[in-house]
């Protein structure tokens, strides 16, 4: 398994009229959850894209257990608990400063060449930095 | 089963550098739809908030079949498929103007008094109005 | 002068803490109101992206009057003052159903071919179509 | 003059189809400015929201040089040219990685008491905090 964490803090903008952060926003902090373990890892979401492999999101699940706060410091921790090959999964949980847990969540995305939209293996490089998390 | 329809055009803030609607913003969507869906029943979700009752989202699930794109006209489609009690539950289907299926969603909302954050029942009203379609 | 309205509904999303619209989400209510404005004029800004030729925006004012509110139907009213050449000017007021001024907006937009992001004349449609409106 | 800066890495959610940052965003990076720079100082927007003083914006000016790009990690420069009485004004300026100057902004906002939405001094503690820095 490989796992990573990545601190951020909540803006207004992520805030409704409830007070809460609108549940809308998580998708956002996945995105920023696992482009930052992937980061981490070695390995740049933005210069795969520019090489012609995107990324779109195939499903999305989240579980809503306590709000998230405005200006609170929170912490998205990203696991991927396989091995990539056309999808990759990656799993979520975001606690406050706390250490309350807020929020889980699970996304698959599928690695398509941005020319022809036709799903393809996960980029070699991702795979090599990978392989030793799951040895 | 209650069921509505509610369509809505694909705003340029609501794409990405994929030329797709971001994954994030379906959550919005799914709101249109079930806010819709409440009020062509004859039912305000903004009444029920002022009148100390809120409906936070407890659980949300997304498959995204087809990306939806700019300017396109989309339809979402709401149905509740149980009577709620303290939670409820929406699903949906949006679909594009070829009437291709491109996402398909659930949510699980529950009922909470805006004092206390404390769960309870669903208005009468909404059940009274519900009712109908459940015999 | 060429002269538009739309009539929006305010998203729960759109909301912040404060109870109104987030100050950032305006810019895409000008965006709805200039997309609608050239679209009842015949003149679709898809199309003219898939033609090839972009329209991003030089500077934007906001003035915010009165916060507008969750579930409110605003109306946004856009204006086209001067022809435009290779930039295109829209002025904005967003009023609500007491027909309250909420918002006054101005934005500059620049026409760019897609490839080249070189400045470019308006395209000869738009200005054919917006012109008995300057006679 | 009071100047602070604040680093934000652009997130996949904040690109339109264009690939680039969409405009209405830099409202929410304007935000992250100016609730930084007065963190910076020593003083907490949410602190001072919950003592019952909200601060609204009454107007915002942006002037797009350059796009923001998925990815980048950008500075937002934030000043506060003068001491606030009952409104405060913060001027941005957002460069990226190479110091290019891609947006420059300025908001006017507005010190309320949230009880009665009237507008009210600047907190006693901002103004000592920034006294220093005007003299």
């Amino acid at each position: 398994m490989y796992f990573s964490e990545y601190k951020i803090r909540v803006r207004y903008s992520d805030t409704d009229q409830m007070g809460y952060v609108y549940y809308g926003n998580y998708a956002s902090f996945y995105e920023i959850g696992r482009v930052e373990a992937l980061r981490e890892l070695g390995f740049s979401y933005k210069t795969m894209e520019d090489d012609g492999i995107i990324m779109p999101v195939l499903d999305c699940y989240s579980k809503f257990l306590l709000p998230a706060k405005y200006d609170e410091l929170i912490t998205i921790k990203t696991s991927i608990k396989e091995l990539p090959r056309v999808k990759i999964q990656f799993s979520y949980e975001i606690i406050n400063e706390k250490e309350q847990l807020l929020n889980i969540g699970e996304t698959t995305l599928v690695f398509l060449r941005k020319e022809s939209h036709r799903p393809c293996r996960a980029p070699e490089k991702v795979i090599q930095l990978l392989k030793p998390f799951f040895e």
